[in-house]
């Protein structure tokens, strides 16, 4: 089972040399020392995958160290921990399943790749006798997955509600902040770097839906993939928006949302009202925030920056003395992912919250009736009605509706059957409330 | 080195079945199959030390577990783990040591235990090629000891800053928000069971010292122990601190403060107005809050319970689950604490940083003069001056003074001189302010 080495140096293999591939080999020189001690022996890169010899780095490291084939890492028996930091589905897939089937442990930050493929991982891995280790894939530097997977054990996690994208949260912020409309705020992420030139991964929710399956697969034991997963961007939401949810006491939020009630999980990425005096509304810019509820613990957050090559080397560094002690120490096979096999995953159409309803109107009398017609004939109950700012010389009214909880599908019909009266001009928008 | 029992089943010593005892006790059963499959064995209670036989108990344990003899679960060759919640230092270090010296791993929640003797304890577990584990010691069930031990390894720690007391923050919360005094909110606490009787522990910052002690040690290496931390208590502060401080956009907590520059090590305890807009500003009730600053990740926050029943028996669980693993995998000793000699403590006196002066004065021409010579004559700058309410009766007003960074000796030096200046008729307080 255990099988001790008598280790004097641990022999790494990097796949990849970008941004994150740089700041690890940057720290493993810097603080060779530390790590050593911690490992208990060296701790030093054998050869790193890179896609061009030539290129200038800002990272100084030994050229005779980069390769451009990746057979040149997976059979070096001098390797036994392979770190991938190059990012995508493919190749990274298929050379970390050829390191872990020469059994060699593995590294990953890959959110994708765990997100996707992460049970097929964990089980090889398993079965070779060596693990495959992911801090860095969520929140970067912030301990979750190895909280998820150790330090909330005896507890039954209940809900998971995360701000995981730090791009949607700084747009989100300047929005609430400042009053700017998304695509002005989206250009200055832009500008910032804080944004891609394509930046549909982030506002669309698509990041967020690969570190939710990631965190909801630990947190409640059976797999989510990330087509199980609803995600809802950012891109409709008005400077306005956000002015009438302050008044209302709440802030806006791309939330990322996992839940558990009789066996059955909920998983989405959406947009949501949030109260203002929660500690997740004041979590603003490129910060994540991930709270966590569980039957012993109550409610936990954790905070810090969900992205950088410093973060996410700080917890590709964890992950290695982890395994370094577990080479020197004679620990194998760590984690062992057990699933439960008899929860099932609610439709979305079935996930019941409270809405935020804005609409435009005409303004005249009886209008609300006909609106609370629809709503009550999909027992939908209104918590509250605001009239809000009218356009005179259009003759419209822009009503705010928040309801009581009701049913997604109701909602979505009731909505159907609202664009279809007359005296409603536009459904302006609605976002889901999570309290 | 590591030492594989093929184990069928570990046997617990349970020291103490009030509170946070019974709570182990009850999750042990509860979740006794969601243990096992983790630990690899049934993990089972073999004897409970309690003080009283006869006593009734909530929670359900069969009667002969139960023992007033600590020899019984000491020299019991079946108990694999020693886990300590009876509190207090004596017998439980006695207790502790012994379990050590048998060959038992120990899983403590004394955080009084582990803040004077942790570095004993942990050298003797090492020798004996055991652990001891202590998460419960510190936040309860935050999962802060196996983060500073394991997850935040790669980092070079700069500064916490954490609300670490519960009762403090209740009791601040509530002076903030009604404006109540001290004695009025203490009082509510004590009702509401937050406080104690004798609230001196809490209110005085010496279980807050306890804890820094703890954790500093891990974040810095080196070992601090509770006589080195400074603390002061909220005995002081007065409901108009509060007032003011939320004019100046600052709010007022009982932080626990440990930073390094240089190889200087400062801890201390103590009231500390803090930028409004700052996370741990928001941490209200009886949570707790704590911020590590590190190289690469930056600024973490984590939040949640930081006592309770459950919560404690959260981190206990979690310990006994790594423990069970380390039992079942063959891993051991897994821990050691590794000491920077090099570094040195800062004295209180020496330690710089921004104050908050509020006295009461003859309200005629020329007094913020003589006020501010003094501060001059000790290099200390001022960075704002607000006039608050007068007493005319009395002919006397109300000024609160912000100071740019000063040494604490310069200011208790010029806080001794003003308090002899005819026109100053009571200094009312002061309190450092943190950024």
């Amino acid at each position: 089972m255990a099988r001790i080495k008598n280790k004097n140096r641990i022999g790494i293999g990097l796949l990849g040399l970008g941004v994150v591939g740089g700041g690890v080999a940057r720290i493993l020189t810097q603080k060779a020392e530390v790590i050593a001690r911690q490992a208990g022996c060296p701790v030093a890169i054998n050869r790193i995958l890179v896609r061009d010899l030539a290129k200038k780095r800002s990272v100084k490291v030994d050229p005779l160290l980069l390769t451009t084939n990746p057979q040149d890492i997976i059979t070096d028996p001098d390797i036994d921990i392979v770190i991938e930091v190059m990012g995508g589905e493919s190749p990274a897939l298929e050379l970390i399943k050829e390191s872990l089937l020469r059994g060699r442990h593995v590294i990953t930050a890959n959110k994708e790749i765990m997100a996707k493929h992460g049970r097929e991982l964990l089980t090889l891995a398993h079965q070779q006798e060596v693990d495959i280790l992911y801090e860095a894939s969520v929140g970067a530097g912030i301990p979750l997955i190895a909280t998820l997977k150790q330090g909330l054990l005896a507890n039954e996690i209940t809900a998971i509600r995360a701000i995981i994208n730090g791009t949607t949260n700084y747009i989100l912020t300047r929005m609430a902040t400042e009053g700017l409309d998304f695509s002005t705020a989206l250009r200055q992420a832009q500008e910032l770097g804080y944004a891609e030139a394509d930046p549909a991964d982030d506002v669309e929710g698509i990041d967020a839906a690969y570190k939710l399956a990631i965190l909801a697969t630990l947190a409640f034991h059976t797999e989510i993939r990330p087509q199980d997963v609803y995600h809802e961007g950012i891109t409709r939401l008005a400077a306005r928006d956000f002015r009438y949810a302050k008044e209302l006491g709440y802030a806006i939020k791309l939330l990322a949302i996992a839940k558990e009630t009789d066996q059955s999980v909920e998983v989405r990425i959406h947009p949501a009202l949030i109260p203002e005096d929660l500690l997740l509304a004041k979590v603003d810019g490129v910060f994540n925030a991930i709270q966590v509820d569980g039957d012993l613990i109550g409610r936990l957050l954790f905070y810090g920056k969900g992205a950088g090559d410093l973060p996410t080397t700080s917890a590709v560094v964890a992950d290695l003395i982890d395994l370094s002690q577990s080479i020197t120490r004679g620990r194998s096979s760590q984690f062992q992912m057990t699933l439960d096999a008899s929860k099932s995953l609610k439709p979305f159409s079935e996930i019941e919250t409270r809405y935020y309803l804005r609409m435009s109107v005409a303004d005249r009398p009886g209008v609300l009736a006909q609106i609370a017609k629809v709503l009550g004939d999909h027992s939908i109950s209104i918590a509250s009605v605001i009239q809000k700012e009218a356009d005179v010389s259009a003759q419209t009214a822009e009503i705010v509706i928040m309801t009581h909880p009701s049913r997604e599908l109701a909602i979505q019909k009731a909505l159907q059957e609202m664009e279809r009266l007359a005296v409603v001009k536009e459904i302006g928008n609605f976002i889901r409330v999570e309290t």
